[in-house]
């Protein structure tokens, strides 16, 4: 189903094809997330006109709403949505992470007390890999235990047991038509553990291949270890995905060590905050600087609202709560992360990936948050030294 | 700048031209709200495409927020938020109601305490105008006074009084090139009081008139009664304008009484609250009732919700608080107003209004607080009789 079509030779950023039962993606791609049937937001229409590809789903929050009953009378997530484009579902191991306060682990799964109302619910190989069957999903994630970063050693090492134990048993369940399933990598950043998951998954043989274990509060340097950990373990001719990540910045350095495909809520949850992203890093559009900037959010952008509204209105919207203001930056947030997929691919093709990545990362002034843990990082790298 | 069509045979209803500077709206029209430079959950392409032709902006928000400096800055209201088409502003009179505990009315004007954070604020026929002009609005209000429908007849004429005062100065202040300016007739449901209103504004001359003092809590009956007592005394070759009304099956009966333009809320206020217009009434996309149903919000509808989206589908991002839930909603509801003025001015432009009427009346289910005042007033006419 996937097709490797050129490697880059300054780095391992790679150019893709997927297929799917609803259409073809090209990567490296970003995946708009849809946890509850919706981009924040987003429209169809606005998603497709920005470039959008597949976008995700979220076993957990479909199986509590609508509920799996409405998903299949609608006949599937596709369907119930509308949105005929690809459609890639996570299995609900994220949730083991961030809902860890009302789940309990056990050995066929994980029991959770639904954020919503308490109600019990559980979830293990078998269960989620039936709800993504039903929602119909393009790919399928096998259910995984996602540990907190900072956990110890023995925990992320029990993780990755019943990680393996539960993608053998996700192996082994019925598909939706065409549907791929992809495992998913744990080990936090124990190389061995990275690579004994990884090889007991390839060896079970899915289609394709995803890092977690990141985006769980883990510092910059971790994420990327995680990442450059795992990779040499995974096949040249499968996708790679890798979880909940990042920032811009963050997403072209992964490209350059060989990861094809992102998905993550940055883009609109950010916007909900009144925070751009540019090429140059993060605005603020909230602030009296941008009150009369007649310019658009980012120069040079041609999305919906870049191309129709300036920084001054959509500071305006905000100011007074209109939700035509945090639509407005949800398309240009998550055109900036389509868009930028596109000039990658485009420079793989072209060649010019490392002159390209080099001029990105001189660029891109990350958040202050992410340079103080670089700072803080290169001090410790040079006590050792 | 008003072009009067046709007259229907069986009513006061009319089908006419209004040329502004942005362009010619064709009437009888009904003008989304967008009092803070944007309508409630949509956009400007959402608003052209459902067939938008004017749209409202309010005064006494838009001074407060963004302010004339920025809107200045921008080159008008129409820059200010890329509005292409015409607008109509508000003058701030209605908030002279509606924020009733922040104001004081004086010889020359009201003070107001801003709704946002106290600071004093100053409207009059003057600020008013010079708001106005600034926004740059192809139609601008006059001042009025607009009271409560349970005000004493003293208060009545007192307002009156003083709408014709202010409506005089108002009269005589700088413009907007090629702005138009309409008076405004407030009276209450006292005939005397409407009618003196009325032919002092007329003979002032302005360049259409609207019905104030109505959507002001006041039950339907007398609603129509302030209509059908203002009407007569006003030209038949300019435009009239009910302001702030309101159910579907009242504005075919607002239009029956010759009435040419509306604006309302009410079509994104209750897309907020998960309630949907249709032509036989509102019915409620929240509840369990339509969570399995796959059909569109209205059946035969055309709007861009109803051309993609299922009832289910609504229902579970309202119930689940996205966004799309209710920008959907907003969509059809403003559509469906949009539409329902398209068919009424093809009925005049037919000469089948009268039986489009009838039907309309016979089809449509009132809201039950509109019908329990129907019957409560029926009862008190019968007493009387």
């Amino acid at each position: 189903m996937f097709e490797l079509l050129k490697t880059d030779t300054t780095s391992k950023a790679r150019m893709g094809r997927f297929r799917t039962p609803h259409g073809t993606v090209e990567t490296p791609v970003f995946m708009p997330v849809g946890t509850q049937a919706s981009v924040k937001a987003l429209d169809s229409r606005e998603l497709l006109e920005m470039g959008t590809q597949i976008i995700l789903g979220n076993t957990y929050h479909l199986h509590i709403r609508p509920g799996m009953e409405i998903i299949r009378a609608a006949g599937g997530l596709h369907q119930f949505m509308n949105w005929t484009a690809p459609i890639l579902t996570d299995s609900g191991g994220f949730q083991v992470f961030s809902l860890a306060k009302i789940r309990k682990i056990k050995p066929h799964g994980v029991e959770f007390r639904s954020h919503l109302d308490g109600s019990p619910l559980f979830l293990g190989p078998k269960e989620a890999m039936e709800i993504q069957c039903t929602l119909g999903s393009d790919i399928a994630m096998v259910f995984d235990e996602c540990p907190p970063h900072d956990c110890t050693p023995k925990a992320a090492e029990e993780a990755v047991e019943r990680t393996m134990r539960w993608a053998a048993e996700c192996r082994e369940q019925p598909r939706a038509p065409g549907q791929s399933v992809f495992g998913i990598v744990q080990g936090g950043v124990h190389g061995k553990l990275r690579e004994r998951c990884a090889k007991a998954l390839v060896g079970m043989g899915f289609d394709g291949y995803a890092i977690g274990g990141v985006s769980v509060g883990e510092p910059e340097h971790e994420m990327m270890e995680a990442v450059e950990l795992t990779e040499p373990f995974l096949p040249a001719d499968q996708p790679r995905y890798a979880m909940g990540l990042g920032t811009p910045a963050q997403l072209v350095e992964l490209v350059a060590r060989g990861v094809d495909m992102f998905d993550c809520v940055l883009p609109t949850r950010v916007a909900r905050n009144g925070t751009a992203f540019t090429s140059k890093g993060t605005i603020s559009i909230k602030g009296g600087a941008v009150k009369a900037d007649f310019g658009p959010i980012e120069e040079g952008c041609s999305c919906f609202a870049c191309r129709n509204f300036t920084r001054a209105y959509v500071r305006h919207l905000l100011n007074v709560n209109e939700i035509l203001g945090l639509r407005l930056l949800s398309v240009h947030n998550s055109h900036m992360y389509i868009d930028l997929m596109r000039q990658i691919r485009r420079h793989i093709a072209e060649g010019t990936f490392g002159e390209f990545r080099k001029q990105y990362a001189a660029t891109y002034v990350p958040s202050q948050k992410i340079l103080d843990a670089r700072v803080k990082r290169a001090l410790k790298v040079e006590d050792r030294g």
